[in-house]
């Protein structure tokens, strides 16, 4: 019998193991997502090399950042043609406004504001609450 | 042992379990999503029934055509004045290049779209395979 349970327990555990799998990182399960949907225009004149420093500086956000709390990001392939010259998607989730309200202000994302500022043309944002 | 080797399957049995509630229901472990990222600018005459008849229609699509995924939607609420007016942000997640394909001429999506037209002021519409 106490080797059934610890049996038991054990397979509990792995299921604690399997549940945190599927979260991201640092993601709670059952959290109410605040979407933070970024689209970049870069300038004519941008070098590949300056939108990898853009591509990398918002990556690296994510890691230094604790109150984004899932990052994903990737490069307009619609063939719709209604992407008004906006390249770049980035998909920044938070868990609360106080915590999309603090990163917006957080000093490491006003320096890479200014990182990015000398190759934009255009940026469109728009945050909203997740309904299904 | 044979109680041993049963409970262990038990314990994997569970983490199957697991495993298929953190996924949303019609997509598959492990997926690369295509994201469809769809941002709506209402007519200023579009009155709060035609913009909820949009609402629904879109997430109706998304029971109706089967290539969807996932689907999520919301109202902007960015504080930062960089939506270019729109207001609606619908997220769309396809597997694979051709689901997003076959959405996009799929009956009742066209007829979304004219649905859809006379109220639309403008549509950005920015697609991307997720990277980290």
């Amino acid at each position: 019998m106490k080797k059934a349970i610890m049996l038991i327990s054990i397979g509990i555990s792995m299921i604690g193991i399997a549940t945190a799998q599927n979260e991201t990182s640092k993601a709670k399960a059952g959290t109410q997502w605040l979407r933070h949907v970024v689209l970049f225009k870069f300038k004519d004149d941008a070098k590949p090399a300056d939108i990898k420093l853009v591509e990398d500086g918002f990556r690296a956000l994510a890691t230094k950042i604790n109150l984004i709390k899932k990052f994903e990001w990737g490069i307009n392939n619609s063939p719709e043609n209604l992407n008004q010259g906006l390249t770049h998607c980035f998909l920044v989730s938070f868990s609360s406004t106080k915590d999309r309200d603090d990163y917006l202000v957080h000093p490491d994302h006003k320096a890479f504001v200014e990182l990015l500022k000398p190759f934009l043309d255009k940026a469109t944002v728009v945050d909203y609450w997740v309904q299904e």
